[in-house]
């Protein structure tokens, strides 16, 4: 038996043994996808979320499932597919009282109207332990499909928004970072509690980006899966990462300033995508980005060879001291 | 705030205040269904289960999922749906060894082939609390969808196989049961860990049945279920009940045998069909039995009324004294 190490490994164990059907995409991707005879594509994305692992200990069963449709959601965004459908399975850790139940309830009609999926389905049951929710998220994909393989070199490579505050938000949570003004700890907060799928954005990048994902590991581990996916190296320069004004000010209190910036680079739950595209389309995506208000940074370079490198663009390459969260 | 009761208060809070859209079905059935622009209808169930709750707490992470799959692909059967595709999420409460990945890997594989369903998707994350995993099914309707809604006044009701082992199985695991033949204990147990999804039959009352669900919560529990979707009442007779030769032997070590018998009425976990249909139809529906080699015994008759009845069809009915398994 082919030893095994951590995450990725029991993926490629699946993909190797289980994944003969074309509609698994290998399992190298966020999701599956059904050919339909009228032509279309339903994009089909499952996640599982665990208070004290992805939100805190403490979280309401709404707050924790609010997060795994939001996580779903961005994958769909990542595949250039409009969200439709969504089933929910939950396991409290106790009988929940009614107003628990009311407040879930409520989020749901919320998070429906606000991303257009509605509930179709799913299962709640009492169960051990902590509080455990597993969204599958079903949409359309009428243009292209976004994958994770097609980087070219040569391409250029882009994030949405902003990096690190996802990350920062969990250390505001955890009260490990706690000397922040209170208007940006909330910001952060809400970034890491409540991820905004860039849906509009992916619809628009599927015609047009050679590849893409959510940074959902961290942007570093994210940019080295469209690496290794499209056999290519990404060079990414940390000055060009965009960061929100609350992770500038966290940052101008670090003392080593790069390699917090790599701290924020290898954060996780920043759900936003990271795609390559070809250098000539540089102004149509920039314009893009301004339709749908949303900044798209152009944050690096699609290289020969493999894995990730940090460096300013044509100057000396560092590897990256940090990596991305993988779960064991 | 209108008080909510358990499980299917919640069930009914969500679905008046979120299950708006007419592919989920009011939330009444086992799933939601996609409407194709081919004429091909796509339904899609969800189910979570965790060790310690509907498998051993000692279960292997291939077990649990196997299960989970399982109750899946029965939800897809009572809908009258042929398996296509599943998608998994489970959550190890500690790193995985090579050998436990390789033995999920080596199940899904086995499961894959045995029932037609192809992986394609899915999510692995390390938590706290128990084994939990969550399967998401998607079958093909090709036929009429079977739902829990329909059944009609003077139906005669169906359940497929055997009711009770799946309890009498878990009393073996738990050791509260030890007074049965090695042969029979082992029988009752596979049966608790591994039900059989009766995939051909639902798919062959899709055209006939007038309303059908699968025996998760007990046949008691269940039965309600129809009779609350159809407004009507079921009248069950304990006496027609199919039990396997291992309960039976279990039976009649019982003091107490209706009251025993009653037990196996309210166990979970049979993963049989129940359905109503048109006693015209009993001849054909026999002859389905024969085809398939699964048995299929009519056990009552749709009544005026409302929930179920127990009793000699046509002498005098007494209320059920326990009922099936719900989750809070």
């Amino acid at each position: 038996m082919t030893p095994l190490r951590g995450e990725f490994a029991f993926i490629d164990l699946l993909a190797k043994s289980v994944a003969g059907t074309p509609e698994a995409l290998g399992l190298a991707d966020d999701g599956g996808v059904l050919w339909l005879g009228d032509g279309r594509k339903l994009v089909v994305v499952a996640d599982m979320l665990q208070a004290g692992v992805h939100v805190m200990e403490n979280a309401t069963a709404a707050q924790l499932t609010s997060k795994a449709l939001r996580a779903n959601l961005s994958d769909l965004a990542a595949m250039g597919a409009e969200p439709a459908f969504f089933l929910n399975t939950l396991c409290w850790p106790e009988a929940p009282d009614d107003a628990q139940m009311q407040a879930l309830a409520d989020m749901l009609v919320r998070e429906q109207n606000r991303f257009g999926a509605a509930l179709i389905g799913g299962d709640t049951i009492l169960g051990q332990g902590p509080l455990t929710v597993s969204v599958t998220a079903l949409g359309w994909a009428n243009g292209p499909l976004l994958r994770r393989a097609g980087a070219k070199v040569g391409d250029e490579v882009w994030v949405s928004g902003t990096i690190g505050d996802g990350w920062l938000g969990l250390g505001v949570a955890q009260q490990n970072i706690t000397d922040l003004p209170d208007a940006d700890a909330r910001f952060l907060r809400e970034r890491y509690e409540y991820p905004s799928p860039r849906l509009a954005l992916g619809v628009r990048l599927a015609p047009l980006a050679h590849c893409a994902l959510d940074v959902s590991d961290g942007l570093i581990a994210d940019a080295g899966h469209l690496a290794a996916a499209g056999g290519v190296q990404l060079c990414l320069d940390p000055q060009r990462v965009p960061c929100s004004p609350a992770a500038r000010h966290w940052l101008s209190s670090q003392e080593n300033r790069p390699q917090a910036l790599e701290q924020l680079m290898s954060g996780g739950d920043d759900y936003e995508l990271l795609f390559c595209a070809d250098s000539t389309d540089h102004a149509v995506i920039m314009a893009i980005g301004s339709e749908l208000d949303l900044p798209l940074q152009c944050i690096g370079q699609v290289l020969e060879g493999h894995g990730v490198m940090l460096g300013e663009l044509k100057t000396e390459l560092h590897h990256p001291q940090t990596s991305g969260f993988t779960h064991f």
